[in-house]
């Protein structure tokens, strides 16, 4: 049979609801009742269970990481570039596991989903979340696939934050935790583009302080520009000098001409935008900002992430982009230099890249080669442990 | 008398309207009939003319560049620091004019003020400009003032690029060009941040497509953003990271509260955005947008600035700062490099500092050291002329 599909590409993948009937005590001190979660996987786990990888996903993210939803489907999964046969994240060896995080707006329990003691969509109401949160829910799931222990957790963004949150609270359920363009707290720059993208969606007439859905209605304008600021801040100067220049989309410089100029770049912008602001839900970015904001790798370990990584028993692969200046190489220096003086095992590479943030989701030969050859050992490590349960 | 002022301050300053009655035509092809300036002077005009100083203003700024308004006044005009006696311009040796660029909406001919043609505020409808315009009609001003060559023309940001466009506009009526945290061009992404402000005002329901002034309301909340936007991008990460840290203005992490945490920074932006929003005009925020993205030196010289600068006759001083990622140090060696290959006279300091792009505005003993060391051979070469004169 022949497939419409690239032959390394994981092809035609389904995703599944999976629910929670276990009230989940939330770091706020709420509880949810019970939860959903969407989830894919790909590729086999083996009967001891030691092959599996559980793929944990950035701001906008969900559990579509890998493959296609049908045939037609042009588009593959976020992160299909290093999900797949014999790809940096093998699934001819691994048994992946990628979800839509709970506060999520594809399909797991969060603001769009109705809350069932109120008959209502949660909207605004949705309590709010941090990382924690989302190790708790998945460790039930992993429960729930009779994966006792995580070959490798791994995230780019605040999926590196989800998947060092992890390390801490799990430290003998991760065997591996692989942190790509992420850092261990924000710092008052990023908080600011992330209230900036709030204040965008508070600002729309019809986000209606969150309860737009009981208006029949979407902030769409106020999303749109969100995700332009965040955008902007995902790609490097360098990138859009290279991609868009100062070219004209229409209008021309000349003397006496007087309708609108308009670049390239303003174009490209808002095409973004107004996609992002039909397949978002706005108070799920509301949410993820705040989970962004927030977390504090160190914050319960007073203060000091050398005192935090001792208590995590796994090795770490920390990944960084030269041209990243949202997540700078500096702040994944300072995961790594903690690390090294709480004595664990780390592998550290700086790709040079001029793709800005976004560099964790794009092509890159030794962005690849270094995922690649440490997931690899990671695989080898799985089989042992493998043939050792016999 | 003792005054209520800073010795090496200008003092009580008061600014004055310039009519002009002679029709400006405008880049665009279209013509302003008539226009005002809104005007402040300090120092004295010698009799040869050979002392004065033009002061082109950024984005937001205004003709009130010293001084004070009213011995209640508290803050002084926005450049207070470099213009005053004994100052880095020094208003004992020089006379200092600075003005409110047309467009503006602080008085002189802008979106604010009556279209006699309409005998209602110009509004939407005001001409879009180019730099050149504003140096056009700066030179009816110093006309006006008998002033027929400048010692210097002197901007930071948006007003190095007016003083750049002034050297190649009228070659021999400018001595010195002073090019501070300045580009020849804007790049993609500082393009794609000014469209994010633009989007954050057109977003604003009260807007009305630029014609609130006839709704009788303001697009406050769409300033407010599109001001929060480019604050953040005119400080540094690091001066972000010294002010406000992760400080939280209120709430706590504590596990089990969930009253909302604010960020210092949240609250200090939003601060920011709502007493800009009271005090500008949104229409003025488009229209000097607009000319940032548009002004590029050299596109009407065969897009090569070494051509371009072949054409002026002034000598030039360029300053740059090593935190400003806006207009960034390299933006500013492109200046050199091209003055340098058109064998044209340049000075260039990059200063060290962490203030970012409003390092232009602050104290800073190397900059100021720079800078006054300038513009003091300046006024030597004034009071030279001037006794040439006899």
């Amino acid at each position: 049979m022949t497939t419409p599909f690239p032959a390394n590409s994981v092809g035609l993948v389904t995703p599944h609801t999976i629910h929670f009937e276990e009230p989940l005590e939330l770091a706020c001190g709420r509880v949810l009742p019970h939860y959903q979660l969407m989830v894919e996987t790909y590729g086999e786990l083996n009967h001891a269970a030691t092959n599996a990888v559980l793929i944990c996903h950035a701001l906008s993210g969900h559990h579509h990481a890998a493959g296609y939803h049908s045939p037609e489907d042009r588009k593959p999964g976020w992160w299909d570039n290093y999900i797949g046969p014999g790809k940096a994240i093998d699934t001819n060896r691994f048994f992946v596991v990628a979800l839509n995080n709970i506060g999520g707006c594809h399909g797991s329990t969060g603001p769009r989903t109705e809350n069932l003691a109120t008959g209502k969509p949660w909207g605004r109401d949705f309590p709010p979340l941090r990382a924690r949160d989302w190790v708790h829910s998945q460790a039930r799931l992993a429960a729930k696939l009779g994966i006792n222990q995580w070959a490798a957790v791994v995230g780019g963004s605040l999926g590196g934050m989800n998947a060092m949150r992890w390390a801490l609270e799990y430290p003998d359920r991760v065997r591996h935790c692989v942190v790509i363009a992420s850092a261990m707290k924000l710092s008052a720059q990023n908080i600011a583009f992330n209230e900036l993208a709030r204040s965008a969606i508070k600002s729309d007439p019809d986000f209606h302080d969150g309860d737009y859905l009981s208006h029949d209605t979407l902030p769409r304008q106020g999303l749109a520009l969100a995700r332009m600021i965040g955008h902007v801040t995902y790609l490097s100067d360098e990138l859009m000098g290279t991609r868009f220049g100062r070219e004209l989309r229409q209008g021309t410089f000349e003397r006496g001409m007087e309708q609108p100029i308009e670049f390239q770049v303003e174009s490209y912008l808002r095409h973004q935008g107004d996609v992002f602001s039909e397949v978002f839900d706005a108070n799920t970015y509301l949410l993820m900002t705040k989970i962004l904001d927030y977390f504090d790798l160190a914050r319960e370990y007073d203060d000091d992430p050398v005192t935090a990584f001792r208590h995590a028993l796994s090795k770490f692969l920390v990944i960084s982009f030269t041209s990243d200046w949202r997540f700078s190489p500096e702040r994944s220096r300072e995961i790594v230099d903690a690390l090294i003086a709480a004595n664990r095992d780390v592998v550290y590479a700086n790709i040079e890249s001029n793709l800005g943030h976004d560099a964790f989701l794009l092509p890159n030969a030794r962005y690849e080669a270094v995922f690649k050859s440490y997931m690899d050992n990671v695989a080898r490590e799985s089989e042992q442990l493998l043939r050792n349960a016999g």
